[in-house]
């Protein structure tokens, strides 16, 4: 969301009676009597998330559920039910919307998550869907973005700077490595996903935990389609890495004592050690040596009104 | 939802292990150790649900909240969290969105109901607004479409046909009604709201529920603005009341021995008795005397392929 009015919205909705987290991390919290709730609500849109003529309707459907099951995924949630709703142009098909839903229905058989309602109007405009996921917390209580510590390491899971050619559709939502870690108490100790870039999510992490940090730039982990990019864009691959929106993978805060085992033990999911989490308020990027102020930059959605 | 998709939708994903109400209903239930939790999804679409020309952003966001939380009177529930998912047109200025915001919070603190999160996103077409909304469902569970039984009273709240000249926009959800009588076993047996038009939501009720209905149309509660309409509508103001989408009001069934209860005790909200119920599968309404066969009209997004 975008900064200026997620401010805005934090001060006016920040308080609130019926859940524990609200505005700001990844996912609400809703307190209940035996696992908290946890809920999202992200959209997917014609032109910008996607485009009807590069991507399947299947992939299209697969991606809306997928950004919302990575979501639940950074709050170590174990994913429950979805709904749908859709804004479809009247030129579409309805075969084309009910490969949408088999695209979709795939993806949410494979992580147990069932669509249980939502809602469909046609108009003239291009194709939104907006999916609502939701989510059984972790016993010990969801992952926040807030709850890193100074001194916690920072590892990521995949490869990363690789969503633009082809990983922004086909990202695999980590939510595996939620239900590994999830209800192992004093592991993860805050976790985000990374969706408008490496840098610009890390910083959102250290600014609401209240932490710097250091990262060591030669450690990101390189996804080879930004090597491919990087011979076209005019960027480099580390660049289309710390600063391309959509990777969908997780960036995590584990106390030192415990990496190496999180390290060893994950299962099937590449995670690396990037950086730690410090005491000051600065952020630093080491690169061959040489350490630097950190400055992210990352897709952000700007409307009339908002600074840059 | 359209016909012929929301039958597919149903086929396809009827039978989940997570949700005792799926697609098909006002709402999905998901069962929980205390009460149930109700939620629904509904967007509303520039150009479709309303016109920005016409309507202020405080008015839209208002109209966002107001048809979700029509759809949680209509299952009895109490409402509790929302989750909001923007597309805003690049056009739109902050002050806007805020404004948008701000409405939706106005009703939202009349009816107990928290924003705790959501996604907003810019782009290039039409503002369109997700809401998620989640309540309680009453203890002895939540009121269905699909329970009304041969010989229950058809009660509607409210006056119908008034939509179109400014009903769309300032209903009033029924969360009284739901609150007043959520509590009070063996009052309501079923309950939708009326999205598409009285005649369209009835007769889906009729079918969910197995049953038929008789109706008297001289009985049918007509707004004034239906009337007002009817002068340069080329249809009667009784068309307008039983084919117009949007009215947002309840369609309850009763049983007979509550029904004057129900009628003498409700609170604010004024309600009228339509007909009633009935074993065989006939949909049937009287004017003047005579009965005739009914044919339900009203709004309906359809997209290429489907059959009108």
């Amino acid at each position: 969301m975008e900064k200026e009015l997620i401010q805005w919205l934090q001060k006016k909705f920040g308080a609130t009676r019926f859940a524990t987290v609200g505005i700001g991390d990844d996912c609400a919290v809703i307190p209940a009597s035996d696992r908290d709730w946890v809920v999202t609500c992200d959209a997917i849109c014609e032109g910008v998330h996607f485009h009807s003529s590069e991507l399947s309707p299947q992939d299209i459907g697969r991606k809306a559920l997928a950004v919302n099951l990575s979501d639940l995924a950074s709050m170590g949630a174990k994913a429950k039910t979805a709904l749908v709703s859709l804004a479809i142009p009247r030129s579409c098909h309805l075969d084309q919307v009910k490969d949408l839903f088999a695209g979709m229905a795939a993806l949410g058989r494979k992580y147990e998550i069932e669509i249980i309602g939502g809602d469909t109007i046609t108009w003239d405009q291009g194709l939104v869907i907006s999916v609502t996921a939701m989510g059984t917390a972790p016993t010990t209580g969801a992952w926040l973005i807030s709850n890193a510590k100074p001194g916690d390491q920072i590892l990521v899971t995949g490869e990363l700077g690789g969503s633009i050619l082809e990983q922004h559709a086909l990202f695999e939502p980590r939510l595996r490595f939620a239900q590994q870690w999830a209800e192992v108490a004093g592991t993860i100790q805050a976790c985000t996903d990374i969706s408008d870039s490496l840098g610009v999510d890390l910083t959102k992490m250290a600014k609401a935990s209240e932490v710097g940090f250091e990262i060591d730039l030669d450690s990101i982990p390189i996804a080879a389609a930004a090597h491919t990019l990087a011979v076209t864009s005019q960027r480099t691959a580390l660049q289309h890495a710390m600063s391309d929106g959509e990777d969908f993978e997780l960036i995590i805060a584990v106390a030192t004592d415990v990496m190496s085992r999180v390290l060893a033990e994950t299962q099937d999911i590449p995670l690396t050690r990037i950086g730690q989490f410090t005491e000051s308020s600065e952020w630093l990027a080491t690169q061959a040596g040489i350490q630097q102020v950190f400055r992210p930059s990352g897709y952000e959605h700007l409307m009339r009104g908002e600074q840059e």
